[in-house]
């Protein structure tokens, strides 16, 4: 079983590294972080630096493959190294997955073309603009590709996915192991059950962050 | 405010990048990763390498420092150069933070004595071992010592703290950020609620981990 991970500069660090987690502990499995380029990769908070030893086109057929969001997925969703890859990997991937905005990037492969799909909930309408069906769940499953809302989602799509790949009574042992029984102290994570005013609060400076093309898409 | 997250080789990335994720949005932060001996650091799975552009010792006096947890706590805890930067920063330091195994480090370091803490469910004796009273807790405060449950509890650790450094509205703002409205499939995060027989299955898995040490500890 071989899992690539598919960075790109300015990617969101806990789109991928929840994930991760959890996949990482099937029995045997190879899991590694890949680039376009190889070297390092530096996330959207310039301050964490990941690197990855091979590129993209070194690992063109993975078993899984996970793409996640981040202020950058416009430049990834650019750059025909990713698309290339993501198109030829998707043709003999037993799953090709997202988390938050890394959805883009499959769509601007055309890999979402009249699939249901989610994202960040803040992008909704950029996914719509790739024709895809945008949908308010956590994880969403078409067939082989399975999409996951913002951020922290990709923690429950790693444990479904790993519930498909190693059962049910493996998934829960790793649940058990990285201790994943949330606490949050607030009850604000989305956008039905965060305070109006927070809600107002995050979609602007969402807002101020957004691609300048995306107006147009 | 400046931020340390102080790795180790065998570190556990998820411990780590669920705070950073969340505290890297605390307005004007600086956060950074960091190493005894600096530069590339490779995580408990052996698939994912961190750089630490700088060491330890260039940072001595951060306002916030957190240590990750994972099978390397137990070189970490016998490195000096990480337990005397451990002291010396928590002189100064306004939090002082672990995730999982990360608190036996700060016992390692002679911090935890006497006090309340909690570490990895499968490590509470190994806690004790340094003199602090291990507590089935998410999340426990002693003073300006944070210390949280196993992995993924660092993300609800890192949203009190940022409640309490940039208050309410602005953690909440963060949690619909990253989307954090955590749906798992399961509900077998702690020892409590897993079935019978995935307890037990994990907690052989961890026996066989122990480090050799901690028998006698």
């Amino acid at each position: 079983m071989k899992i690539a991970i598919a960075l790109y500069p300015e990617f969101t660090a806990l789109d991928c590294i929840g994930p991760y987690e959890v996949l990482s502990r099937i029995p045997g499995v190879d899991i590694e972080f890949l680039s376009a380029a190889g070297g390092p990769v530096r996330s959207d908070t310039g301050a964490l630096t990941i690197l990855t030893e091979r590129k993209l086109a070194d690992v063109p057929n993975p078993d899984i493959l996970l793409v996640p969001g981040g202020p950058g997925d416009e430049t990834a969703a650019g750059d025909p190294r990713m698309l290339e890859w993501l198109r030829r990997a998707h043709d003999t991937s037993k799953w090709t997955t997202s988390v938050c905005t890394g959805s883009l990037v499959l769509g601007a492969a055309g890999l979402l073309e009249g699939l249901e799909a989610t994202t960040h909930w803040a992008s909704y309408d950029r996914l719509a603009a790739y024709g895809a069906r945008p949908v308010a769940r956590r994880v969403v499953r078409q067939g082989k590709i399975i999409t996951a809302a913002g951020v922290s989602a990709g923690i429950d799509m790693g444990l479904e996915l790993l519930a498909e790949e190693s059962g049910v009574d493996f998934a829960q042992g790793v649940q058990l192991a990285i201790e994943y029984d949330p606490q949050p102290p607030f009850d604000a994570g989305s956008p039905s059950k965060a305070p109006r005013h927070v809600l107002e609060m995050v979609r602007s400076v969402f807002e101020t962050m957004r691609p300048k093309s995306s107006a147009t898409a």
